[in-house]
């Protein structure tokens, strides 16, 4: 069956990223070159948008325009954090038939995924065509079947520059510095921190990711240990460790929409094993705190050039599946080379094959006492982060005391 | 008087920025092509290293390491918080004599130029030729003399580029969000996140510096007026501001080694104000709030190549001022144009005018009701922040609703 002539829709969800509108973009450019495709709205908020019927008409933006929201991080179209209840995916449904669209195209994590593929759902039953497809992006990485998600390039090179940087903040004025990382459930952007350490003694020194208990012993002993070898101590924790009965280390109590205890957006964490490290390491040491919060997702001045580029293909990707044959599904990647010949493939697998579930970091990238990442995560993770500044020491030509 | 045949010291100082190794690489490179200066000692953690006769040896650094060393943020050789007592600086001198330095390069800020100005007293007094140079540097920009300081441009880039990005993310997911900006003293640093608001509604909304008391009743209103306006807010406020009585907003309560209370490394005053904001305005709000802390001091990914530029030039300048004639001084910048005109000369100032005193943000570039910067600020400042991304938005074709 050939493409059907007729509208299409797209929107943005979930936590922004730096490079959530290059996808954006590589939709409208693709479907500006399709004669299908009559007018491509973009939905504000999205799906809140649709069903408030708030759209934009994304073809008659200019190409300058496209230029400059291409490159400005977080969602050009406006996010939302919501998953539509049944009856609202039928509100959804019907406004797409009350303005004649037949492409869908939703860029966001899981949740999107499975709105996605419950509209698609209720178009499938109503004998109604449309081709929906679901974009991925996260700076959490822990989406399924795809090799990676648009966005954590970017958010990891945040994060491993940043560590390079305090490390060497740290060789200057020498302490306990404790850096928290976002991460709820998933490990990845906290083990880019891994990324800094190109020399043994550089930070970060210790890494905990949410996908072992956090012991508050074992976190004492491990400072204590580097501390007593280096004179100082960097360490990297995600924002979603727990303990090993489940219960956050430290918390506001708060709970966002979803009823999820609030862990971005506060210094809570940080300061928490800043006071537990002075508490029983000694109130002399100088020990500091910082969260790295919502800059790790919207800071425009290090984007990865790999993950922009990436995600304005599967953006392309999502409008040429469409356009192919009647289908549907998310546009996901595989690696088909590493290292110097790393490259992708985007492929379409179905949109409840993303639904619901995340994935964690693989077991292999964790140390084995859980207080590290291993070296087998740079194969992993350098290709996305791109091209990263040299920095370096002196080589340290010591003068002999007179 | 010609140039004494000698060795020349070097140490940094205080908090570390992205170029202060720029300054060091500057004299470095300076005093390899000088026949007069024999050895360049470089020492670690500053007038520590200099007391405890910990130094090496910088001309036989290569030229690769330099460059990559000049690139690196924080300080090569090691900072420290230290200003030395009048024993110490004896020691200081001692130590001078016993290595036969008659050239002394100390890069930090006032407490710096102290120092340098004691050490270049006592030299006098016992008729050793000395030539000392104080090299500025601080992200806070608030030393004297100088028209700003190295250091402060890149930080002030950082700031710029959050503040854009957090304007973005912000638009995506509306709220009530808080920065909190290094800055004890001084508003120079917080005032650069003016440089965000390129449209009118872009944030920050609001920002207060240390310059002003800081009232708790002015500032919900002000967010409440914002947020009626806007929907949202993005305030920017310094990590130093206080009440009318001098007492700061929100503490740990500890003090750091010069009996400062402690301010970076900790997000009690964003959590705080967070707090203060859902308590008064609505539980239900959303209301976040990011702390920047050291990053920026030390993101190696948004350094101002003009700072860069003129960090390196002063470090240079300040060899060819020790070569010159027998004099001392800092080493400071006067603008000689501005906006597509811009350039600096370097002068040499007596020590003693940069010791001891610091200076505040201009009272022009605060708003009559102190929750904002003037325009007028913006001449002043983006000029040394240098090229920023241009970011932007949809123009936005609303569709009609069928």
């Amino acid at each position: 069956m050939g493409a059907i002539r007729g509208n299409a829709v797209i929107g943005q969800s979930g936590g922004p990223t730096c490079v959530i509108n290059q996808s954006l973009v590589g939709v409208i450019e693709e479907a500006h070159k399709s004669p299908i495709i009559e007018n491509l709205y973009g939905a504000l908020h999205g799906v809140q948008g649709i069903m408030d019927e708030n759209f934009i008409e994304l073809l008659k933006e200019n190409q300058a325009t496209l230029d400059r929201v291409a490159r400005t991080p977080s969602a050009g179209l406006g996010s939302v954090r919501k998953k539509p209840t049944a009856d609202e995916c039928n509100r959804i449904f019907e406004v797409f038939k009350k303005y004649e669209v037949r492409y869908f195209f939703y860029i966001g994590g899981n949740d999107s995924a499975e709105t996605a593929h419950i509209v698609n759902e209720l178009a499938k039953e109503a004998k109604y065509e449309l081709r929906t497809f679901h974009i991925p992006k996260t700076i959490d990485n822990d989406l399924l079947v795809t090799d990676h998600c648009p966005g954590y390039g970017s958010a990891a090179k945040f994060v491993a520059l940043a560590f390079m940087g305090d490390n060497y903040d740290n060789r200057s004025l020498k302490g306990i510095k404790i850096n928290v990382v976002m991460g709820r459930h998933a490990g990845y952007l906290t083990a880019a921190s891994r990324i800094a350490r190109q020399d043994p003694d550089d930070a970060p020194h210790l890494i905990y990711v949410p996908e072992r208990a956090f012991s508050k012993e074992q976190f004492l002993n491990d400072v204590q240990k580097v501390y007593d070898k280096h004179g100082r101590c960097v360490v990297a924790v995600a924002e979603g460790v727990e303990d090993k009965d489940g219960n956050p280390i430290a918390s506001t109590g708060e709970v966002d929409s979803h009823g999820n205890v609030q862990l971005s957006g506060t210094g809570a964490l940080g300061d928490f094993l800043a006071q537990l490290v002075k508490k029983n390491l000694g109130d002399k040491l100088r020990v500091r705190a910082d969260t790295f919060g919502y800059l790790q997702r919207s800071f425009p001045g290090c984007v990865s050039e790999v993950d922009a580029a990436e995600a304005r293909q599967v953006g392309r990707d999502a409008v040429r599946f469409a356009l192919d044959k009647d289908q549907d599904g998310s546009v996901v990647m595989k690696r088909t080379g590493n290292g110097a010949d790393y490259g992708i493939e985007t492929f379409l697998t179905p949109l409840k094959n993303l639904a619901k579930h995340t994935k964690s970091l693989e077991d292999e990238f964790i140390s084995e006492n859980a207080n590290d990442i291993n070296a087998s995560f740079l194969d992993y993770a350098l290709p996305l982060v791109g091209n990263i500044p040299e920095l370096g020491k002196f080589q340290h030509y010591a003068l002999r005391k007179r």
